[in-house]
């Protein structure tokens, strides 16, 4: 911690450390790097007309009721139960919380957990704000290992859950479609599991589903809040479904936990303007065409990591979402490279930033942000980087 | 805790209650009642046609830059630089930090300065927001007595920090002008003794101050941010100042503290509008408009407290911000009172929803949401059933 500051802090400021990812992302900024970085939405996308068009009509329509506090406004509540139904999950529409993002539900859901000596159960590579989230105190953070291709190892799942690992757990936190970093996805069979599981040891199941209708390829599965709605914590999120600037997500929980639980407030304006948004049926085809777009883009990614990177790495083959995840040979160090590949003019995200401990020898690509040509370009300097760096 | 949910929960979610505030502020949004309830700014003040411009330009000049992930932009953190000048407060544009408003502040502050058996000292009667982010866990909330008309008692304040106390709290968390719910404003007398308080047992101060530039009478007195940097954590929003649906307020804090604190992701499209409703010179006329037009509410509702309220009543003389506090004599319980006048036809929010216990005599009365004239009706409706409850 600084030395300025020299008043007594919480143990946990006194651990924090700007995020590595935060810091990464700043330096990569730059326009002349080819970004494989970030976590953003693909620019020439962003539904700009439209979303001046919506926003525009709500303040002339509506004038200062927009501009007030924000409860739920039951005409987006309405529309999100519907998105939800469509992926067959049935929920009320009183049922649906707005909240700013799925890192304000993580908040809330850690807060709805976790006392300051609980565990939880989490990936061993996740999004820095799980960590957050369910961290600090003296809480127990249960790692568990993740397979490039399957995500969560549950055979290793259960045994951090078991009576034999100490308290149970309060809850297992999981991506099941489009892990950020991982890229992967659960099968029916390892979701059918997590949920017995989850029944049979009493814990609460927090799916964390900021991509999950970002699918461009494969069958969608059924979200595991349709599974196990008594005990599942959904979280969602426009910020990769239309843009990052609305901050604005949904959370869905069992009834009763939600009712009382966190005085949540939201923009009425940016509320009304999603409802309109969705009631004129903008959000389908602007997500057909983020679909195509990013598989093409995740297409062109895998092709360029079997021409160019070693053939020893193992990398994840999304179906969705943002996110490729590359594991490499061990003698490979990400985090020494980054500075010589930005060098070159490519960026990505070293494992180790994801990790409390390990990782050295991963990354995560992003396939989102760049143009297919930009990726080819991008991926063959990575990866001559990577084969200059090969062992004799 | 509702029975629906039966794996387990923290603690804190178990104490939960949906906040009585919340609840009453939702009975009392008939349009049919005249409202004392809530918080909410005069409604045909709010900056329609502005806000429109700001943000449409922004839009359209641009474009997708606009709804991407927003780091802290720097024009608007020069031009809150430059409003916390004008108060006298020398801040650098990067160490202001972009919020979603002061709830976040606070929580923020929360996280940075509590472990979970840590102290704190805060008023007796707080926004519920201060306990829901500094309680929780084993923390020690000390709560010191406040005075209708000065706040903070002190001496008490002095005491609830002694060492004879426990161990030493880590902040006092206090809203220096036009406090929340009690209307008053620390002399400057006052914020002497308090910073030089907080220096002597090296805590920190957490200066909330949503209202600070709804000053419509009386001198200004310097923040504690600006007697005390090295240690005041201070937080501002727009939600009073331009509009609540802007979720967008600002944190200063010590250099080293905020550099390495949280991750905040703020909207790049409200931040950039905001930028531009500020450098365009928009917002002092605005508060011009918006002071004239509270000091003539607030003098309105002291004139009918003094005309309709039996004469033991005792108010605080607000001179800025949005609430006057009202302490009854001790027979009186605004709790149980409440749905009689809201039949009636009038509603106020009880003291007790402010308060861990006591406080049923009191209550807070909201001046800048309703016009003069009914603001005089709701008044004498109101007088009318606390003079019919009084002693023979």
């Amino acid at each position: 911690m600084n030395s300025q500051v020299d008043f007594p802090l919480s143990r946990e400021a006194q651990r924090l450390k700007r995020s590595m990812m935060r810091q990464l992302i700043a330096v990569t900024a730059r326009p002349d790097i080819i970004s494989f970085a970030g976590g953003l939405p693909a620019p020439e996308l962003l539904p700009v007309e439209a979303w001046s068009e919506c926003s525009q009509r709500v303040l002339k329509d509506e004038g200062a009721k927009a501009l007030q506090y924000g409860p739920p406004f039951p005409p987006l509540q309405a529309a999100l139960a519907e998105l939800m139904q469509a992926r067959g999950v049935a929920v009320e529409p009183d049922q649906v919380f707005i909240t700013s993002g799925c890192q304000q539900g993580l908040h809330i859901a850690g807060r709805l957990l976790m006392d300051a000596d609980s565990a939880v159960v989490l990936d061993q590579y996740v999004f820095p704000g799980v960590r957050q989230a369910f961290g600090g105190f003296d809480r127990d953070l249960r790692e568990v290992p993740t397979h490039v291709e399957r995500g969560f190892d549950l055979d290793a799942l259960e045994e951090a859950t078991s009576p034999q690992r100490g308290p149970a757990p309060r809850a297992i936190i999981n991506v099941p479609d489009f892990h950020n970093p991982l890229g992967t996805s659960l099968s029916e069979e390892a979701r059918v599991r997590l949920v017995a599981l989850a029944r049979e040891r009493n814990l609460a199941l927090v799916e964390d589903d900021p991509y999950g209708l970002l699918r461009f390829s494969g069958e969608a599965l059924l979200p595991l809040v349709g599974r196990a709605p008594e005990r599942t914590i959904y979280l969602g999120s426009f910020s990769k479904l239309v843009a990052p600037a609305l901050r604005t997500g949904w959370m869905i929980a069992p009834a009763g936990l939600t009712e009382e639980s966190v005085d949540l407030e939201s923009s009425a304006w940016i509320q009304r303007s999603l409802a309109d948004f969705l009631h004129a049926g903008r959000l389908e085809p602007h997500l057909a065409q983020v679909r195509t777009t990013y598989r093409q883009r995740r297409d062109r990614m895998t092709t360029a990591l079997e021409t160019h990177f070693p053939a020893s790495a193992r990398f994840s083959r999304p179906q969705g979402g943002m996110f490729i995840w590359v594991e490499l040979d061990d003698h490979y160090d990400t985090l020494a490279l980054l500075p010589e590949v930005v060098e070159a003019g490519v960026a990505y995200i070293p494992g180790a930033a994801f990790s409390s401990e390990g990782g050295h020898n991963t990354m995560r690509l992003n396939f989102s942000n760049a143009s297919p040509e930009r990726i080819d370009e991008g991926m063959a300097i990575l990866g001559q980087a990577l084969r200059e760096r090969m062992p004799a």
